[in-house]
């Protein structure tokens, strides 16, 4: 089945946002062997929005539409829905309740223009709401259909999880619609470059080129080799992904188990421990897995990243089970007096160190990871900006530390700098750089 | 003249990368005073190139299609617009030879598969190539025009600002097109509802679009009053953003000021101090403000928010003058033995006051903020997920706490709530909410 998706604001058209709910439901489609074939955006003009819906319709099998569901004077989807529909709107008496409801429940009245929200049209049936205000709704026009959901991001995704994705699954299994899936798996790298990364794979692509059934970009095989492209995502790593076509999800996860399986032993065999997540695996579950092998607590000390590198930690389901804290000594004051470092520079190897023993020793943790260096514009203690020292204090191991410089300005040189000095505990802690 | 952005790509369909240039496009057509109806995205497959081109052409005055224009055979851009015109393809010379020189500067030799960008529509002209090897487009198609320009965002913005811009005002001039600029302003707001805001500036926006040569939203009028629209943004806010049209960047500047005074005023005398910034300027930039005034330096002391709060203040530019530091206090026991907090439950507004002394005592700052709470899933001390309270310690005056509830989920709740006790920091020394 064929779904276009048409986002909904005159805010997209100019600009001033970016349209991120697009690219998430492309990625879902495909997930569930829907074909998308256009989007559209459109402001928030009634005879354009049924101009866009039309337009949608006349080339796609369904329409997912993204905003215009709000309270306000703006927000005029379910009247262009209803128009296309050839439709009135009635008001939905349980929406209205539901409505009221979550207003009661934050200690507030319901303003009247709520109301507008609870308007459905006839024949549609309603996706109900969990997160927001705005239900999303299920809208038949002959045998194709509209589907609407709020802008906002996160009730969006969950309307789609909950309420369309079946339904398009329903209708794909009535049409015997049984293209198959494409799937994709992120592998997730740090220490090596696009290009690094491009040439030490480059005979494993190739290989995959030549095979018979491979998937060239933007075609419609129905089945196919994996096929393998690099995405730089700067402060995140490069990113490896390998997407597959295949007939159901169990196939699709059997190629892609085989693929990461090669990709990692010839990563690991050529650069070493360079792979350190899978898909939204971030560098902070890295550690927390890590950590968990040998029942450690962790404790930082920061001054560079001001607290980033303990709020991605935090981040972790059951982080409390081994993470003590952190000392944000942003002045040079507090590093002398709450951490024990010696005065002097702040910005050393040695500085770097005394910050590790300090968070171990007020924290009381097992390991202490400092990170300290220089944000720019200036230069501190003779460093120029984007110079980072980390110290790693362990139990029965000497402290150690480390010196590197990142590239960026301020807030990308705190983002590279707490992403490498977890890398580099997650490296030293797994074995592969220290003992 | 009304332009439509096209952007072509398999990979944006399906989600694997985000449409960043259509947002850049549409901001820079708005402020030569282009409009924009609609944005399309399409796939790699020529049929549907040229389907979403004869759309488009149908409902705007020109297109700008961004991708599609690299060497190899997914590269299908040229050939739909050549359908498209009704015309064929000829081989440039020049633009060989500029391909040509590209490669042998670096020291390779050009690849045949890059002959093909130089093939160029009959009747088209160039714009050429400075920063890649693809040039752009400038295709007539009768008295409407396709551009066309690669997909590399940086390839694609400088071609727009020495090719596509000049271009399209000299057409505009031509049609006599002299509808100015859109400019807008973001009011950023924090303690309100979206339909609170709505209600609260409703009068004034009935009062706008009654106006002569009001803009209504996705309208064309030449000149006219201000538009208002409401974004919930969050855990950033309710932003309200004023839109006009005007002549000129300084007549658009001054109407933005007139609008955004009135906005303030009625706010102010409404719902008291809720305006905490304005354009790209966050709760931190405003709390950073709100200390300068009397010289005053902060310090923290975060569970909840696991060095949240922190690492947004270290963003603001010159935050060393006056941010100490803080102590993120994951593990009860680091409230205890270093903050001094009497052992007993710590998700209290009496622990957020002990943590908000102990903060000051600690980083010796002026001022210290606290932030303990329950992120959740699980209740902690009889208080449920969302639970927050907030601690402030001032030299001279008793510590004061704050509880209140945020919804969400882990991420949300602690993002929410270090905005909110940013937000009443400010109130607070502002004088808003205490003295």
């Amino acid at each position: 089945m064929r779904i276009e998706i048409v986002a909904v604001g005159t805010e997209l058209l100019l600009g001033q946002i970016a349209d991120t709910n697009s690219k998430w439901l492309g990625e879902h489609l495909a997930a569930i062997g829907a074909a998308s074939h256009f989007h559209q955006a459109v402001g928030d003009n009634h005879e354009r929005i049924v101009l866009a819906f039309r337009t949608a319709l006349a080339r796609s099998d369904g329409i997912i539409v993204c905003g215009g569901l709000g309270p306000t004077h703006d927000d005029i989807t379910r009247d262009a829905i209803a128009e296309v529909m050839n439709v009135s709107l009635h008001r939905s008496e349980p929406v209205v309740e539901k409505i009221r409801t979550m207003f009661t429940s934050r200690g507030r009245e319901m303003p009247d223009s709520n109301l507008r929200q609870a308007d459905v049209p006839e024949g549609a049936t309603v996706i109900p709401q969990t997160k927001g205000t705005a239900p999303g709704l299920i809208c038949p026009v002959g045998h194709k259909v509209i589907y609407a959901v709020p802008g906002v991001p996160y009730e969006m995704s969950d309307m789609f999880d909950r309420g369309i994705a079946p339904d398009l699954q329903r209708r794909m299994a009535a049409r015997g619609d049984t293209s198959g899936v494409i799937a994709s798996r992120v592998i997730r790298t740090w220490g090596m470059s696009e290009s690094g990364l491009t040439e030490t794979l480059a005979g494993h692509i190739d290989g995959l080129d030549a095979a018979p059934g491979s998937m060239p970009h933007g075609t419609d095989r129905s089945s196919g080799a994996a096929t393998v492209a690099f995405l730089a995502s700067g402060i995140e790593g490069i990113k490896v992904r390998v997407t597959v076509r295949a007939e159901d999800d169990r196939a699709a996860a059997d190629l892609l188990d085989a693929e990461e399986a090669e990709i990692r032993s010839i990563l690991n065999a050529t650069a070493g421990d360079v792979v350190f997540g899978i898909d939204d695996e971030a560098i902070e579950d890295a550690v927390a897995r890590t950590l968990a092998v040998d029942g450690l607590t962790l404790g930082l000390a920061e001054s560079l990243t001001g607290g980033l590198a303990a709020s991605r930690l935090v981040n972790v389901p059951g982080a409390s089970r081994w993470f003590r804290g952190s000392v944000v000594s942003y002045a040079s004051e507090v590093k002398f007096s709450v951490l024990g470092v010696p005065e002097g520079p702040v910005v050393s190897e040695e500085a770097a160190r005394a910050m590790a023993d300090g968070a171990r020793r007020v924290l009381a943790s097992d390991v202490g990871l400092s990170i300290t260096g220089v944000a720019g514009p200036d230069t501190q203690d003779d460093q120029p900006p984007g110079a980072v020292f980390v110290g790693l204090a362990r139990a029965g191991h000497e402290t150690v530390s480390f010196g590197f410089n990142v590239p960026g300005d301020r807030d990308r040189v705190r983002q590279y700098a707490t992403i490498a000095a977890l890398d580099l505990l997650r490296r030293t802690l797994g074995g592969a750089t220290q003992d």
